[in-house]
């Protein structure tokens, strides 16, 4: 198993990361239990704060909430100056409840309501990505009415279809996402921003897919967007000061993954971005980004207590742990890949071939198929790594099993972040009705 | 689109599930909302009753809970003499808050934690079924310290490979579920069972999957497992009252799925049984069947409203919906089908291919694929019937997206059961850090 961040083996032979020892977290706190390294994510914006903004000071890095949403990670988002991007009322609701610089928030989404509109109106965020022409109508006629004169981008789907998992491959032209380029519903729509006085065209936003790799893929998006700046100017006059690249920068699951640095990313984009500029004369936008997944996805690490260990010669050996598909459905959804160790046995040799599974009372509830660990026992910790983004976020309590816990540590402190769910919280929105009760069976 | 149970169309051209107008109810309740038909529900439980109890006054049926979990759901169970099949301590809560008769409680789980083996014990629920070596170890001794003696069943993997998605599949010899049989680890967990004085042996369960329409498959399946029966029998004396076949009998989503009716599914499971138990001069066992998704499925519509609509000439018309994957992940998880209707236009034609899409920001949110329905605007009522089971049992908060409401609908009356998520209930087991709070950014 790769270490990140700050994760070392520490004298015990025990995973430690932030400085506290993932067995002493799991006994606190309980599991399964997800482990944030906050020095890493620091360390992440960071990197991605030199690479995008330092040098170019009008660029602007965005965390896109959905990979991980949490009001105290809003928080940290906020002290790094990362702005933040919201796909919902409720992304956008912990924004505010973290009191998030709204002139920061970027609000994206393919069928915004109303309700959502007028909430982002009214908190003023920064920005509205405006996905189609219907949204364009129903914002302009919300802004007038209250008033105020929203900056927007408009989605743009390029027509790029990038190397990743149909399901968040999301630059093709057959999307529910934006404005299609190829075909002039984009160009239409910009031209249709004259009959909508009450919104203030900023430029334009496209978002590839997620988990990409290929560096290609970002400058030749970043290249047919420009282009098509240079297009809206020839066409309208309009100059755009705004380039919002989306987000998607895939990261290290398990050594199949090659991610490029911070830096070639930046590259990428950028220098693609100057030779445009160059080339057509045209002033150098401010250029945003929407990392999520690069953010928050090393940074997590999910422990599990090791439960049922069941051999089928000739078969396979499985090991059950306290979770599973519930916490973390990336393996049944997109086939999804990870590492595992034995949080307690670092240092013993990794011998046994074993395949995880949780306590879902389905077959598909796999977390990995065939990985080497040290002899595995009940009451061990299993720690899943790279689980900081879409898992908390995408965990449902089927079979009625509580979602876990979260703790941010750093420097040997752990703040819990998100409770873990009780029995009493499973039932806090269940009703029997008057009529059904009191019956003796 | 078909339409089940009460479902009718009234004089105003809407669709109305147990008297109660769906258009009205989106009003009333907000979308998207999960409208029950409680009628429908008793009827296919009297159904099951009819062909597997009222001929075999000992067989049981038993509502496999994490289909749907719901402590009102849990009373109509009992109201209707069904038993119920828990997978997990919160669906044991569940069934607990809602007075469930434990006697009818059959306990399941490839990885039962030791807590919820004694939460087990101390409500003293009729069955656990054990799944392995190691859980009957510790549930002997757990019941050796409360000094109880539970009633057991032996989960057995068959070695049938049922027809259906491979996640919910289980029959198969490679399966984190149960004691193998063909490999004589069935066996030796029976003789097993010699050395464990706490455990009182009342024979097998088995499940060989889920949405499974072959009748030969439960023959087949009731025949292997009764041959082991007879083969406990044999080898230990033992004669076992309890034959447990498991659920997995599918239901219509689409034209595509064409499920036997209820008396075949008997027909096929009981006749095979009395001709064993002829054949071999065996004792006829209660014979137990668990179905979930077929007493909740086609009972369980799920309304939204239409938002954004998007034709991408040449491509595809987009009907994005206030919903999606976050409260129906079966489309994205498992490749399910539906069907769908305007709820408020049911007697236009069916004339527009579309294809219904959520609000989640992703690709892969995409609730149905080319379906024929009338001319959609904003504002429509889209009504997705069969979504009772695993939907709202695997909805997740995905893009922090509220779990909608569920109410239950009989005779021209609505009850809520389950209250839709708020903001609030969004941000309930989140905390900022002091250390985070207060500082002006």
């Amino acid at each position: 198993m790769k270490l990140h961040g700050t994760m070392t083996v520490n004298s015990r032979g025990h995973l430690e990361i932030g400085g506290c020892d993932t067995v002493s977290l799991a006994g606190e706190f309980g599991t399964p239990l997800i482990v944030l390294d906050e020095a890493l994510i620091r360390e992440t914006c960071r990197q991605y704060i030199e690479a995008f903004v330092k040098p170019y000071p009008g660029n602007q890095v965005v965390y896109a909430s959905k990979a991980f949403s949490s009001p105290a990670f809003c928080r940290i988002m906020a002290e790094e100056g990362v702005g933040l991007d919201v796909v919902s009322g409720g992304e956008l609701y912990f924004a505010i409840m973290s009191h998030f610089p709204a002139k920061n928030i970027f609000f994206h989404g393919n069928n915004k309501s109303p309700a959502e509109l007028e909430m982002a109106l009214s908190h003023q965020v920064g920005y509205i990505v405006v996905d189609n022409a219907d949204e364009l109508k129903m914002l302009n006629s919300l802004a007038a009415s209250l008033g105020v004169k929203p900056a927007v981008l408009l989605r743009i789907t390029p027509g790029v279809e990038a190397h990743t998992h149909e399901y968040i491959q999301t630059g093709q032209i057959d999307s529910k996402f934006g404005f299609t380029l190829p075909n002039g519903q984009a160009l239409a729509a910009v031209k249709s921003l004259a009959d909508y006085p009450c919104l203030d065209f900023k430029g334009v936003h496209c978002h590839i897919g997620s988990q990409v790799f290929e560096m290609d893929s970002y400058a030749h998006t970043a290249r047919i967007m420009f282009e098509f700046l240079v297009q809206i100017r020839q066409e309208t006059g309009i100059v755009c000061p705004i380039l919002n690249l989306g987000g998607g920068f895939g990261i290290y699951y398990t050594a199949e993954d090659r991610p490029a640095t911070i830096e070639d990313y930046a590259a990428a984009v950028m220098d693609t971005v100057k030779e445009c500029a160059g080339k057509y004369n045209y002033p150098l936008p401010r250029v945003i980004i929407e990392p999520g997944r690069s953010i928050i996805g090393n940074a997590g690490t999910t422990l599990y207590t090791v439960g049922t260990i069941k051999t089928i010669p000739g078969f396979r050996k499985y090991v059950a742990v306290d979770g599973g598909m519930a916490d973390n459905i990336r393996p049944s959804l997109y086939q999804a890949k990870y590492e595992a160790a034995i949080a307690n046995k670092m240092n013993l040799p990794a011998e046994v071939t074993v395949s995880v599974t949780g306590k879902c009372c389905e077959s598909g509830d796999m977390l990995i198929w065939d990985i080497e660990l040290p002899q595995a026992e009940r009451g061990d910790i299993l720690a899943v790594p790279s689980t900081g983004a879409y898992s908390y976020a995408m965990a449902s309590n089927y079979n009625n099993l509580a979602r876990p816990a979260v703790v941010l540590v750093r420097e040997g402190k752990a703040d819990l972040i998100i409770e873990r769910e009780s029995y009493e919280d499973l039932i806090r929105k269940h009703k029997i009705p008057a009529r059904l009760q009191g019956r003796n069976l």
